[in-house]
């Protein structure tokens, strides 16, 4: 692929024409930040995936129904309460937040997108939030991007932001983007959300078939604990600051660019799964040889979400009896006599038994930190790769609640 | 319902005309008991369910095959090694586990099922299990049960054993059985295994009617880790040594042995899920109005597959809205503004929403050591009602594996 550079301190206010910033509005406890602000100096493009739970919060139900009509400003955002499982109450003040923010930045509510993350099921203090807006509006700045990243953080124990830059047509052209997630969650707390900021002019349609694309092959490839949010949100603006024609379905440069989005969804995706809740494994899951793609998807989806495989990838023991279990389990087809394993390339289960490999090799593979678990089924051409996390003691102790 | 009389030392020996015993054979170290023998003085109609995994074990081949034939005289089973997973050197292991047993029995392999549990992937030790077979063969007697029961044992702490009588047209009829299973696991340890032995006579094809009613409506209502074994067995033996008139569908009297089978495994159901691995609370779930009964199963298993509502089991919290993420998630139809939640009949979630419950009431049932937990979707009639237990730190370091 194209040539594709990662910026050394890449985040959403990478690419020009974007401002942002985070702040302290009481949402929090103490003084940590509970609010950011992302804006953009003009009308951008924009779409968005979100979560498939039919419980969803209002911020959610609020920002789908203003991506349909067109160009956006500015998106508002907060940590500290999801306002999830808060009814018609939690969608007022969702609606709330963007006609404040449109108020201070002039323009209208629907070109303001809002996103909420932490505890579910307690009612907004909107009265701070509303402050908190009027006094972040004035501070958003070129540079603010660790700012805003940092005040989406719920249980992450760092700040998940990245950039890329590639040149099409001469015309430099800047993606950068911030995250947070950490699991799904922390006592009562949801979420996975990324903002997504480019100065590249796209065409809207184009945006959102690009969009969901990158999805696919990104943040809906991760699963730390198998859990759905009801907040999850991607949002991409691309407000056309670097000055190249609009790219279009047919532009013979349009893959460069969206390789380039979903390479740096793909390292946000990565940064989540890396701080995933009490993880002390990285397991790169691979299902090869299905029927059928979806067959090879169930079987990497049923293998991530088992508890017995992921507390003995936490022990750091290769034990393939409970993958075997896992995929024979999901409904997929495969034939047991069929079936090849391996632990970083080592060989566990060759023809549905265990290969005749030293246990002491096969045990090394397993106890890397960062592990490549390879599924043959010999039967098709079906593929699925993914990225998870052991489970382990101090998942459970992180997620017991008060 | 009828007079169901529950046996001070009900075990799988209660009924007449059984015979069991258990001894340690060497499959597992030390001097632990691993090989099983029940044996029926005539020959007894048999029915079974078994694992819906695609991966089976050998044994779960061979006794499917063997209950095809009609009439059987001998269950065989051993723990230590679940001789899953060992291809088709497994299938001609337990084949032979069959044919020893009918040699010194006196009868055909078709005659004797055969049930293993424990390690997966490594083949049996042949020659321990078939001297172990001679050896026991000559010591199964009548008081047997809890020798036979202990034998099965492997990540179990105690022995599961009951046993019921009831009267039918004056004559009394006895059902016994014994199981394991506490989880489906302990490192590379499965399954699931009960075998149920009644005195009473029943037509075959009612016998396998009942059996897959009754453990549809036990075994397959609990979960602890979500996990489906290779080795799940559950068998049915009637010998008719009670000498009643067989019992068949049209009879007006199959009800009461019926709901007494159906009792007797509930009650084993509720020993393995009480014995779960790493349990420290046992959660009686049950959804209610749910479009369809197939909605409230999804619903049910989602959440209780769910490792985030799991583990806030484990810490007594009642995090209601993780409960409404899993349920929102599992593809079964909601409307989340009409769902409530209860905790021990204490309100939490009211239309979708906290209900106005003092917190401290909440955490006080949430906190039991039994606790029952009631989603109402308040959309049809469809119910389902399932026992599992909470995720712990044990249960992770139970699992860790070596």
């Amino acid at each position: 692929m194209s040539q594709l550079v990662w910026l050394r301190k890449g985040t959403v206010t990478s690419a020009k024409g974007f401002l942002a910033n985070g702040l302290h509005a009481g949402i929090k406890p103490g003084r940590e930040k509970d609010m950011a602000l992302v804006v953009s100096v003009k009308p951008a493009e924009a779409a968005g995936a979100f979560t498939t739970n039919q419980v969803k919060a209002g911020p959610v139900r609020v920002t789908q129904a203003h991506l349909r009509n067109g160009a956006v400003r500015a998106v508002i955002l907060n940590s500290g309460n999801a306002n999830a499982c808060t009814g018609v109450r939690g969608i007022a003040d969702a609606k709330r937040m963007t006609v404040e923010t449109a108020k201070v930045l002039k323009c209208r509510p629907h070109e303001v997108l809002v996103c909420s993350t932490g505890r579910i099921g307690v009612p907004l203090p909107i009265r701070k939030v509303l402050r908190g807006i009027r006094s972040i509006a004035g501070r958003v700045k070129p540079n603010g991007g660790p700012g805003a990243a940092r005040a989406i953080m719920t249980s992450d124990t760092k700040r998940k932001e990245a950039a890329v830059r590639l040149t099409i047509a001469g015309r430099r052209l800047t993606i950068g983007a911030m995250a947070k997630g950490a699991g799904m969650i922390h006592p009562n707390m949801a979420t996975l959300l990324c903002v997504v900021a480019t100065d590249a002019a796209v065409d809207q349609r184009t945006l959102v078939r690009l969009t969901a694309d990158a999805v696919e092959n990104s943040f809906n490839r991760i699963s730390v604990d198998g859990d759905m949010s009801t907040n999850d949100t991607v949002l991409v603006l691309a407000n056309g600051a670097a000055g190249n024609t609009p790219l279009r379905s047919y532009d013979q440069d349009l893959g460069k660019f969206s390789n380039a989005l979903k390479q740096l969804m793909l390292e946000m995706a990565k940064k989540i799964v890396e701080d995933g809740e009490g993880r002390t494994r990285v397991i790169e899951l691979t299902v090869v040889g299905a029927l059928t793609d979806r067959d090879a998807k169930l079987m990497a989806e049923a293998i991530a979400r088992s508890a017995l495989v992921k507390t003995s990838w936490a022990g750091g023991d290769p034990n393939w009896g409970r993958i075997m279990g896992a995929i024979g389990a999901c409904g997929a087809r495969m034939r047991e006599e069929l079936v090849d394993i391996h632990y970083d390339g080592v060989s566990a289960v060759r023809g549905g038994v265990a290969a005749a490999t030293p246990p002491g090799r096969l045990k090394a593979a397993a106890r890397r930190s960062r592990v490549s678990i390879q599924v043959s089924l010999n039967l098709g051409k079906g593929e699925y790769r993914m990225l998870t996390t052991d489970l382990s003691e101090k998942y459970v102790r992180i997620n017991l609640g008060e």
